[in-house]
């Protein structure tokens, strides 16, 4: 006879309706924290959650319990051992309950703990990080965390993508000035290793090299950013997800991108059901509708110059941007990405072909000599979600393209030798694994989808 | 029709052996590497490689290649896109073969390019670290680091249990004194995050708490030590695997260590067996017997004082050890966990409650107040495999011995407190995931597991 021994197996058992399945359930030996406890004297009721699912399982207690008295004063929080029957209450709030024959105790909880039955501010809960993840909705966002971190590896494993553990420890950064020193003695910095040291912003580089042996790889890891920042898309330490496909061009990358954007918001919707009802519940009334759109709307394309001349005519026809002044060359802001993936498009939107002077040194430039082929994915509610570009392969454009950049060829020989020796096109991409989070949850704030987020003068626990 | 456009594809419906799904393949298109190109004048013979799948295709040409001059001349490491037919050979060394009908070139080769097909040696080939995952052998490391890695995702989460990306930025340390040290700026440190700030040496404290929200959690990141070390075992940055799970105690552990370790082996000989044949026929022709000795022997468990007396005794019968005193109390070294894996109980073995002084401070402390609740995993060849330990859930006994270990209560009261607010019984391990895949693959040197090593003095690229 099978055992059930967790939440989650009841649930899926009665959601699956196998008459035959739940017929077999009867004992049940359960563990887990207490919710909520109330008891008039005769009959007692405790939301019993067991972390292996979102929603409780109702437990029924009555003064028959050798210690009832006892159990009628556990608090919220506190770690229970149950046993008791399985009954199906198909007329009740829920779809079955547990009648209690015993109830151990397994964690008292002291009265100073913080989490009571009431709604708590997200910054309120910040403040208590290490419990946090007990609350509904931080319980929620932490499933959805895992089951995105396992959608990702699905999707490029089961296309023979090869996962590479980039390096976190580097000399080289190809992605700007605010990077974390590492080191073991302050006073001589480059003691251990013999040079200065980073920590990674991004593991594109290295992971071009594998390109080249393993044709199709990713990246997921964490990244760092030393910006002193603290807006609420800022944190220091963050995960990126970052393919690399070889023999591929501009094109291949963006039908990459959509097919990865859709497997994961699938995948999630799938596989964290009750997560994403609460979400959009709780959080984000639009969650739903934005993420059905995105599943069922081919994605759009434009070119960053189109781009410009769409945001000048909203700006003539009156359109208010905080910043108006729309010019070719110039980086667009949130305010213009939204617009052109609400307004315009209404739905997802590539913006490609950015111009070369605001990107970085590795895309590829195109025959005009001002543009790159680059592509941001822009989806409403958010803006930019990806960015992604095909690598110059070329190895004199790309030498010189680092020399105005002053990159150190020294350093850098290795990566423009892959253009020497064998190389070919490639593309690439890199997804904000939190800004990922954030869109899918509708949670705003970077510091509540992180388990302990750092940021700019927060590093707490 | 299906399209076929990867080695791999090939490879898998040749090797699947349908029949009509053979026959639908006719004209194949790929794009990929020369491995070794030999033409007598009138026929010539390309092995291909396009890292999708471990063996080469063979590409046949004649001199009707319009440009068959040039095509001859492609050196190895020459990127070529391919049209041509798929021909089977059932006498042939490969089982199918592709008659050539176009090659173009996609990126040559500079004649200074230093892979060339002889071996070159392990510490050669770390010096071209971009290169090498072209070869054979790292090719094969790369892609079973890869499987391996989707082996832990799969295993874990089929059981429900939440990765957990804990932080790498941190302030507490439960793994000693080599540490290192991050800042923005090193003549004022603290001015980041307003305190000081490591590199995480392991995930455990604080996955702990989210044990105690979701039940069973695990972590997989990298982990960082800057020992002063240059062994075949030591590198500064490496991968970890911590499980951690509530309402469990040792047996559970290690019954959960037991299922985890044969079924990455198994997921490992099932979704790299080209790669695993060759590690047992080039790296170690012990490999498999070894492998299928574990999967196949169920482990065995020892107390650490019997595993004393045996040693005792070992030496007393003439067994020689490095070190021969041997006395209850000491930390076991290699020579000894190879002797009683090896020589002892012939497969697996844990050895369970050590002296409380030799373990950490979190480790659950038995009745006898002198062992805890501890175990390392043994294994023939190489000794520990994984540690594990129930964890101390007592608030006063665990605040006495953080106390003994001089650690500040004021960062880890929040550790603490986990045992206040419904604390229960649990237990967790780690595996070092480097240490794992030099088991299984015979590999014997960290640095050349990892793709960019970072050892003591060392980080190159």
């Amino acid at each position: 006879m099978e055992e059930f021994k967790t939440v989650r197996e009841l649930y899926e058992a009665v959601n699956f309706g196998d008459v035959m399945q739940i017929d077999l359930i009867d004992e049940v030996e359960l563990e887990g924290w207490i919710k909520t406890n109330r008891d008039n004297g005769s009959i007692g009721f405790i939301e019993l959650n067991d972390g292996t699912y979102f929603k409780n399982v109702q437990l029924v207690y009555t003064s028959e319990l050798d210690n009832h008295d006892e159990v009628s004063h556990y608090l919220t929080g506190t770690a229970i051992d149950v046993k008791g029957k399985f009954v199906l209450t198909p007329n009740g709030k829920q779809p079955f309950e547990i009648q209690v024959k015993s109830i151990e105790l397994e964690g008292a909880v002291d009265p100073s703990y913080p989490l009571q039955k009431k709604r708590h501010s997200f910054e309120y809960l910040r403040e208590i990080g290490h419990l946090r993840p007990r609350t509904n909705t931080f319980n929620a966002v932490f499933r959805l965390r895992s089951v995105l971190s396992m959608a990702i590896h699905e999707f490029f494993q089961d296309q023979g993508f090869v996962y590479v553990h980039t390096p976190l420890l580097t000399g080289i950064t190809c992605e700007g000035d605010d990077m974390f020193h590492v080191a073991t003695d302050f006073k001589n910095p480059n003691s251990y290793f013999g040079k200065p040291t980073l920590l990674s912003g991004s593991g594109q580089i290295h992971v071009e090299a594998f390109a080249m042996a393993f044709r199709d790889v990713y990246t997921f890891g964490p990244t760092f950013r030393s910006e002193k920042s603290s807006t609420r898309t800022h944190a220091s330490e963050f995960w990126m997800i970052e393919p690399e496909i070889a023999f591929a061009d501009l094109d291949d990358d963006m039908a990459l991108i959509e097919d990865c954007v859709v497997y994961c918001i699938n995948y999630c919707l799938e596989n964290a059901p009750e997560e994403m009802k609460f979400f959009n519940e709780r959080i984000d009334t639009t969650l739903m509708d934005r993420l059905n759109h995105v599943i069922n709307t081919p994605f759009k394309k434009m070119e960053y110059t189109e781009a410009i001349e769409i945001l000048k005519e909203a700006v003539k026809n009156g359109h208010k941007f905080d910043e108006s002044r729309i010019e070719w060359g110039m980086d667009l802001q949130s305010e213009h990405e939204r617009y052109l993936t609400e307004v315009v498009a209404k739905g997802p939107l590539f913006i490609i072909n950015y111009p070369k002077e605001i990107k970085s040194f590795y895309m590829r430039e195109n025959d005009d000599g001002k543009t790159v082929a680059a592509c941001d994915l822009l989806v409403p509610g958010v803006g930019e979600l990806v960015g992604g570009s095909q690598r110059e392969e070329r190895y004199d454009i790309l030498k010189r393209k680092m020399e105005e950049s002053n990159l150190s060829m020294e350093k850098y020989q290795w990566y423009l030798d892959l253009r020497r020796y064998g190389g070919c096109k490639h593309a690439g991409f890199g997804i904000g694994f939190e800004r990922f989070m954030m869109y899918l949850s509708g949670i705003n704030n970077i510091r509540d989808v992180e388990p302990f987020p750092r940021t700019y003068g927060n590093m707490d626990y």
